[in-house]
């Protein structure tokens, strides 16, 4: 399905945008910029070929995903107010990439035989694992460990995912609705403000 | 030897509880401490098993670890305040833990035929790395860089396996003696407070 | 050609002393120096062998790059004013381990079929990659995002060698000029204190 090829250079845009713009906050120079752009856009698909032994890894076994960070970074540096103006359509493109890329890891894993709960975690990890690096890089707190629901979305598509291939759903109809599924429960979470409970270890008082 | 079957889960679910705690005390949502108990738990031997070239890694090729991981996590979450008044416990079934781990790496490793010293970098990584993995996401500076003995417990542990296994000393004798080293050692050790020396750039003053 | 190899072990060596340098700069103890030490030092060959899937990785197979790094760590330790006094000399050296380590991972990544771009990143990667390790680790923010033109001397050194390389220059020609070239753009740019544009995301204003 050509449709997945280009969500999911459209994600590993909106990541490396997403990490140029941190390097940007953190006034880094321009190869630090790049670094980060790279680091964001394919740290989870690398540490998912890695664990699973698909090598080289996806970024390297063909040239279009250089460019197209290369792209986004350069663009970001170039047009930065522009990229500024634009954050909720990157915020809508970036829910796509997640999407697509869960949806990308969960079907190799399987396809590689990986029992579904694993399954499930490298597709987890192929969306949030480029975001954890890029915080940790920039000496942040991983966003995605006490802001919005995002990882939550990833994991309910995963299981749609699941349970209609179990019934034999069609993959393009299935791969749709755990698309659809993905992002409707981000937007609908950062719409409505949800997040998920925080923990700690001390009694709970009222915040 | 079902035995290091039962410790490696032990330790592993322990690793987990310790990532958890930790997420705790950085107020993290539970996601967030899902995913620092995953990368606690499982950091080391994912390493381990990225740089040996045996993938997948381990802990994607049966489910057991991932139900024993989100079984660590879930109840430290839900019942916090008895894990925190299991701590004692938790340090005994910890330093069991690095001891089962160091020894499975070792172990690993010799049997792919990597020479003996860089085995035992193999066992020592498999019990580090996680803790390491843990502090650096929390953004702290890595416990074990400057507290306790830790690694030198391993690492004894590892050179006691080898020299035994030099002298052909059955497998299920030396490994037993290999785990109660390690743990004698941390046991001692921070009974008696012992800590490796620090280093500095300076004179040395009296502190 | 034996001079790349006695070039890359004085590289690793002089990778382990900046690690331990800095792990002295942090009062960390000696387990934490020889962590950070080794990280620095084969941190980048590692992360570009697990990406390429040309496993175990480098440093595991041979015990050469072992014994190198603990004498680099231990000999930091031990002799840290004449180290301290040699900072210079170390400069230089660090300058032909970077250049070395460039053509090292552009060669591999050319000789395994990556094409062009995707080698000379595998090339940077050798690099800059340790360096960032450590210096996250330590809790830093990654001195390359934003001094010095260190990764700029990289990528030029890496197309020096693809350009040559396309007219068929000879190889230890080749080698040489890139190696040259790195170290001369470092050199340089240290000199007359060039660095990279920052980059921001509010107007630019007069500094």
């Amino acid at each position: 399905m050509d449709l997945i090829l280009y969500f999911d250079y459209i994600g590993t845009m909106v990541f490396a945008i997403s990490g140029t713009l941190m390097a940007a906050e953190k006034r880094l120079d321009i190869f630090g910029a790049m670094f980060i752009g790279f680091a964001t856009a394919i740290g989870g698909g690398t540490l998912r070929d890695m664990m699973l032994g698909d090598l080289p890894v996806a970024w390297i076994r063909s040239t279009e995903y250089f460019f197209v960070i290369i792209a986004g970074v350069a663009g970001t540096v170039l047009f930065k107010k522009l990229i500024l103006k634009l954050r909720s359509t990157l915020f809508l493109f970036d829910t796509i990439g997640i999407a697509v890329f869960t949806l990308i890891g969960l079907k190799k894993a399987l396809f590689l035989g990986i029992d579904a709960p694993l399954a499930v975690m490298m597709g987890l990890s192929s969306a949030v694992v480029g975001g954890v690096i890029r915080d940790t890089l920039c000496n942040e707190l991983p966003l995605i460990f006490h802001r919005e629901i995002y990882a939550t979305a990833c994991i309910a598509g995963a299981v749609v995912f699941l349970v209609f291939r179990w019934f034999n759903v069609p993959d393009i109809v299935n791969e749709s609705l755990t698309v659809v599924t993905i992002i409707s429960i981000r937007l609908v979470a950062v719409r409505y403000n949800v997040a998920m409970p925080r923990i700690s270890l001390t009694e709970d008082k009222k915040e």
